[in-house]
């Protein structure tokens, strides 16, 4: 197996993590973002959309999508497990996990496309160039304090995002918690519940992954 | 158990196919999103994202976003399988099914949300108003033909989305395919294998449901 990744993006920061926490060691094929090498002929072959993370399996198929990645690697390493263990922690596993990457992740990538002059030409991911539209920055800004204002309530009452383990969908929050920094928005900031949980899965070791 | 599902929306769709697919009869509660009963306080009380479909269960939790939905009636009910049977199949099945959420509906979404004056101030669903912005039905487009040119690459070699199995990838799928009729876009037109899985997967009873 080979993960094409690359350091600095949030996505593949989700899989190394997950890698870490089942204690594998998987060799790493770096795609450099800035460079633009996920739209280069080779890559595109390998993933279509043009993103990172993809994991190339040992009979050679190609998987993107982070989530898709970890299924797979649950599947061949169920301990510990991170998807939950019946049906209703399963569930929720997936159903947490999903709203990070429908209302969390475009939120602040919303902001962050739209905003910073790195990503002139590139308001979204893939091999199209599309404008920056600007009212979308402040858009992304209401969006993203929506969802945090959500998380917040539900770690309230939580532990973890999906009830009582660690699980998969930490590790994808962790992630876009770190990720909103780089439009200067402290999620944690007068979110107490959000911040000892924020901290708590900071500590864990993957997280350096 | 119970569902609060909207008819005419395709989010909903895609689980009332799981659950007939399943050949289970579950209520149903209808929450009326053109009289924007979504957002009244009891809902919002048992999803405060604000959308359908969400899944009472017999233990009383809520369960929202139709990928946790059918993860949870896949669980109690595994036969047939709808979610892959190993780890490669469980992966692609993930894989396709989240290309399909993270490109597919939000690109027909932001085409309906910021043309239609149904959708006034109503640019995402939610809790919050958002105003219209129309430079984004164009960019809607371009996305939109972008992902469907990728179902086509995917469709020409392979006879569901997922593999060589109906899977609840093909569900979302076919929703979505139906949903862009909504803003008159032909997503089979000129696209003979999308086409002809099109005819295939609306011809089993399930999509009636």
């Amino acid at each position: 197996m080979r993960l094409f990744d690359f350091e600095r993006a949030p996505n593949p920061r989700r899989v190394r993590i997950f890698i870490a926490e089942k204690n594998l060691d998987i060799p790493r094929v770096a795609i450099d973002l800035f460079a633009m090498e996920q739209l280069a002929p080779e890559f595109l072959a390998i993933n279509p959309g043009g993103t990172v993370p993809v994991l190339e399996t040992d009979d050679g198929i190609y998987i993107s999508e982070s989530i898709a990645i970890c299924r797979y690697l649950e599947s061949l390493y169920p301990e510990p497990a991170l998807f939950g263990t019946e049906a209703r922690s399963a569930a929720l596993v997936l159903m947490w996990n999903n709203i990070c990457e429908n209302e969390g992740y475009p939120a602040v990538a919303e902001i962050l496309r739209n905003l910073s002059p790195g990503f002139h030409q590139r308001a979204f991911p893939g091999p199209t160039d599309f404008a920056q539209i600007p009212a979308l920055v402040e858009r992304g800004r209401c969006r993203a304090e929506q969802f945090f204002a959500r998380i917040e309530a539900q770690l309230s009452s939580s532990e973890f995002l999906a009830g009582e383990s660690f699980s998969v969908a930490d590790i994808t929050l962790l992630a876009l918690v770190d990720f909103s920094t780089w439009v200067d928005l402290d999620a944690a900031a007068g979110r107490p519940a959000l911040d000892a949980w924020h901290q708590n899965i900071s500590a864990r070791p993957s997280t350096n992954a």
